[in-house]
């Protein structure tokens, strides 16, 4: 019999059996040694919530604004790739257990599932939350446009620039384990175009890649596209301080997943820093290492708009599809009304900065 | 043969080698990932002692005043629900292992004996500490009124209003464990009352509690009851002022053993900032973590009267009842006094500030 | 065939293999969960040291002045009871290796063997360093006079007088292993005389002591003996000001190895606060963790004139009885010459505290 | 079948089964307890790295300037003695992978193979980088020029003296092997020379040496050789204020791998002192712990103009000979490509102190 799934560590623990050795190095692994992966968790583990007792809570609830939306709690799921290596239905499984949880969704690219049918499951349902194409820049500018205009027409709501893989990273666990896609697998948006980064035949890194997404070609597809474009994958203030400037709809402060560059700070430590500096002029999602509903109550005290969850919907939707998709959204949003009542937030805009405290130097 | 009972963690041993796992899952869990649970605990190893030597220590004592009382030790016993499921005598060996050892005495809303028969252990040792009734607040506000004056009638001398937990904390080891309250234990004073943290039907949470304890109930029961009213599970040095501003006969500064809101801080981290900002003007107990009497030394001198210890007691009543409980008391005050011998401290008095030094950002 | 005995570590290891359960727990525990037990050994791997490249190191040498006496190296054995648990020969063993090897000794109160004898072992050595008798004060004031007396008639040149027991610590490890002396093992000077520190009949620790070593018996004493007077056992700076203010001969910052108080600081803390505070006007040796070469350095650079070494000492007369002294003793120098050589310090003189460098909080 | 060898660490593991246990403890060990030793690679590790996304990168490359010289990358292999303990081939095999991967090449004067033939191995690659000679100083002052002036005329460019090395480090794990060179294996250049440090017959390490290199010697052979001096083994801002004084060519920030002075501090830690010691005015390479591009990356940021690389080049060799010392030298090279490109360096101009951070003390 199995142990109950009680928590998101159930489900990965649960997951990994279900997932074949590649899939599960491909999907849990990080670059090189994985500090960052680990940072990430680690770093909200370390925030310390000082609690205020026998508030009101009368009234209490997880909306947020985003977008222009209000939205029934701040959880997105994160645009992870090649989805059915997890569950056969892949994408539309999760955007079903997204929309029936009120949770946003965010398509890959690398989907493995064509953008149209995902939003086909999404759409009918009056609850859902945000829908949007996350975007791996393409060195031909046109076929970009090509896409972005096809995830306009099926629904999608805005575009997510992805910032932080100019190359590939390290990832050593991955290669380890000798991963490829399994046959019947693939990015279904992208047949007959070169993978988004550069490996050229005869090394392993091949120079420094020319033709990366630049500042520029932001300029260019804003000028070109009605989409609110959201930019992924930024942990510097300064970068944060340009998207600003540029009239970017926000920023998902990120470092991939710990997946690119190892040794990048966790995403917590940044987000203090762009909520600083933004000052609140520019919506910030956070992603990386949320797997409780405490991380979620920190996130938005550090700063946040709202959060993303990555490899805990491909562990749901190992385990059970949909459904285990909609049980780990659950799971949070159940465990981030407990944070709330217990450090006595009737809202989350009751969640700011003096909830915290940061003695180990986050 | 059995190893030697020669200190606390001996006893947490052979306890759980005697609980059933559910019961120890229960007893020994704490929220979540557990962090303030551990944290408790590290935080007074952490705090160092810098004693001082050759120090005339003749006619030194551990007595302390408290509540207008001299008591022989500044320990008691916290206010442990389901005393029963560590020995068939529950609350009534425990009470009367504190009177013969001098100990106060809390007991929990959810004891698993009348208030009146543990009353009765306890009221005719004279060298009995203090005996308190702690109180879940319950929806009905004429039930928290007619259970203050039924503790107050069978002799109780103070109410112990829990403020932390308005809705329970996510105990996924006990979860996990599928625990169970065994036949035979229950709640015996609040027969045909909801449970006092809200657990609807259809999901885990459920929603933000409307109805859990606030400031407004507390002002209105003071104004009900001629019983001094302590304050349990307050952190935040601003509703430790609060608190002070009401009135209120004291604050026990407290987590919840961990059980509640995880990554909450240490209770030593929280006792040494309300000490700071009540400045002396309100008296205060600290629960959580205390197992040695260097931890004892170290509360009284970051401004503690006395010192809760839970856990503990269960451990020693699941080894050898109200004995047990006795000796896990004794071994705590005789630990206590040669800490105290050792760092030059006559009496509790000399235990000051000065006696600790912080370089571990306590 | 026996791994070859290169460090202190490797006897220790050995040592462990020789004694029985029951000894090995009494001499290598300590107090509690034994925190201050490993903080002595990590202070000292923590400071790290800075060298100097390309200073002349012509005419290096380990030579250090202490109590008046040129000493080939600043090592000396600390007061170890009970010797011949370790080996037959016990403290006239340890005698003989510190005289072969110009380390200064410290005979125990709770010698094994008589303080003549062990006297006798060493007087006839010309390069012996300096010969010094422990005293535990016992309640009677004149059993004290007389044995300080009777131990400079035996031809010790100073007495040093424990600070940091006036009762026992929490030996929780010898405890459990039911710990005692075993048949002919006693400590010689104290036949007849109650215990050093205080337990009483019915209960463990019984009460803080009454008759404990006070600041007033060593003056008393101070009038009567000839002999220079040594402290042991202080760690706070005032208790080092006050032992300058009455004109005591030196200091020995020790924690008891840890045996006494848990959680006090690592000697080498106190060392540098001691150091500081009394500026040069006392001098200084320190005790507690000194394994290494380096360690003795650091213990120079921050302001020591001298180390003890203990536990070592037992270890290498477990192995192989004086002759393993010896070895231990010649090891700890080797390395001291080397750490010297390796961090351009012709001489002792040049270790201050600029060779060191403190990130770690010491 | 083996595992992939996908980063350094996994030549290192296969290293490890190839090397005999003596010559494993030998390659493998550091000084006394290896804090050093793993101190060095954790520096690095620790520092994080704050990328900038969407910066140009077209055009980007590796190649930096040294000592007049444009390398294409900044890696060279460091002077490790006995390069025939790993492969038959020894030093010209990790030449001839020197030589085809464009790294700078230090031959050590304990090479197992005559400085002529490695230069053969080296001097035919038009893409070959720096080939430099490591002179451990040996008492006879004219032994030393004789072999300066060999190296010279075998083609090499410059002369390495190491300084951190009067005596052997307590290399215990080497000692508890009772490791020897085998037979066959030596000290090529010291035949009928004593050993660079002093081990004298009856003691262990025999008294600090009266004849190790000092600032003059450096000064008499600067008159005397017309190759440019470079120091190695140089950790306080002091002795490099000086050799910048004395007008040498430029420093190697390290500390022997952890080999000679345990409780040194990490190289990293060093050079960022030294860097802000000589503010530019003094090419500095650094080494120690390079076991990623990301490191590599981090020292430029920090200070240095190249690094250096031994026990991995040993990996290699051990592995796979020469090409196994060229994949070494390549993956490092791939993965400093793709830290540049993830963190926005475009060249290694754009690693500055802006790219760090270093919270957690370093």
């Amino acid at each position: 019999m199995a142990a109950p799934l009680v928590t998101l560590s159930d489900y990965e623990v649960q997951a990994r059996e279900k997932l074949e050795p590649g899939s599960w190095a491909y999907l849990s692994g990080g670059a090189a040694d994985e500090f960052t992966l680990n940072a990430n968790a680690q770093a909200w583990q370390r925030l310390e919530i000082w609690p205020r007792v026998l508030q009101p809570l009368c009234g209490g609830h997880t909306r947020v604004k985003l977008a222009g939306r209000d939205l029934a709690h701040p959880i997105l799921l994160a645009p992870v790739a090649h989805q059915r290596l997890a569950h056969a239905e892949g994408e539309v499984a999760s955007a079903l257990a997204a929309a029936a949880q009120g949770a946003g969704y965010i398509l890959s690219t690398q989907s493995s599932v064509p953008l149209e049918m995902v939003a086909q499951a999404m759409l009918g349902d009056q609850e859902r939350g945000p829908m949007w194409f996350q975007l791996y820049w393409q060195h031909d500018r046109a076929f970009n446009l090509e896409l972005a205009e096809r995830a306009r027409a099926a629904g999608y709501e805005a575009l997510v620039l992805t910032a932080d893989a100019p190359v590939s990273g390290a990832r050593d666990r991955e290669r380890r384990a000798e991963f490829k896609l399994p046959p019947g697998i693939e990015s279904v948006h992208l047949q007959g175009v070169p993978p988004p980064t550069t490996h050229e035949a005869a090394t392993y890194c091949g120079g420094i890649p020319a033709h990366a997404l630049c500042w520029e070609d932001i300029a260019w597809l804003q000028a070109r596209t009605p989409l609110p474009i959201w930019l992924k994958g930024v942990l510097h203030p300064q970068d944060a301080l340009r998207a600003r400037e540029m009239g970017l709809a926000g920023l998902i402060v990120s470092n991939h997943g710990g997946r690119t560059l190892d040794t990048a700070p966790a995403s917590a430590r940044a987000l203090a820093r762009i909520a600083d500096a933004v000052d609140g002029q520019l919506p910030l999602i956070v992603d990386g290492g949320i797997r409780r509903g405490t991380d979620i109550l920190k996130a938005m005290a550090l700063g946040a708009n709202a959060v993303l969850i990555g490899r805990p919907l491909m562990h749901g939707l190992a385990v059970a599809g949909a459904l285990g998709v909609a049980r780990v959204i659950r799971i949070l949003r159940d465990e981030l009304e407990m944070a709330m009542a217990l450090s006595g937030c009737r809202t989350l805009a009751d969640a700011t900065r003096e909830l915290l405290d940061t003695p180990t130097g986050l």
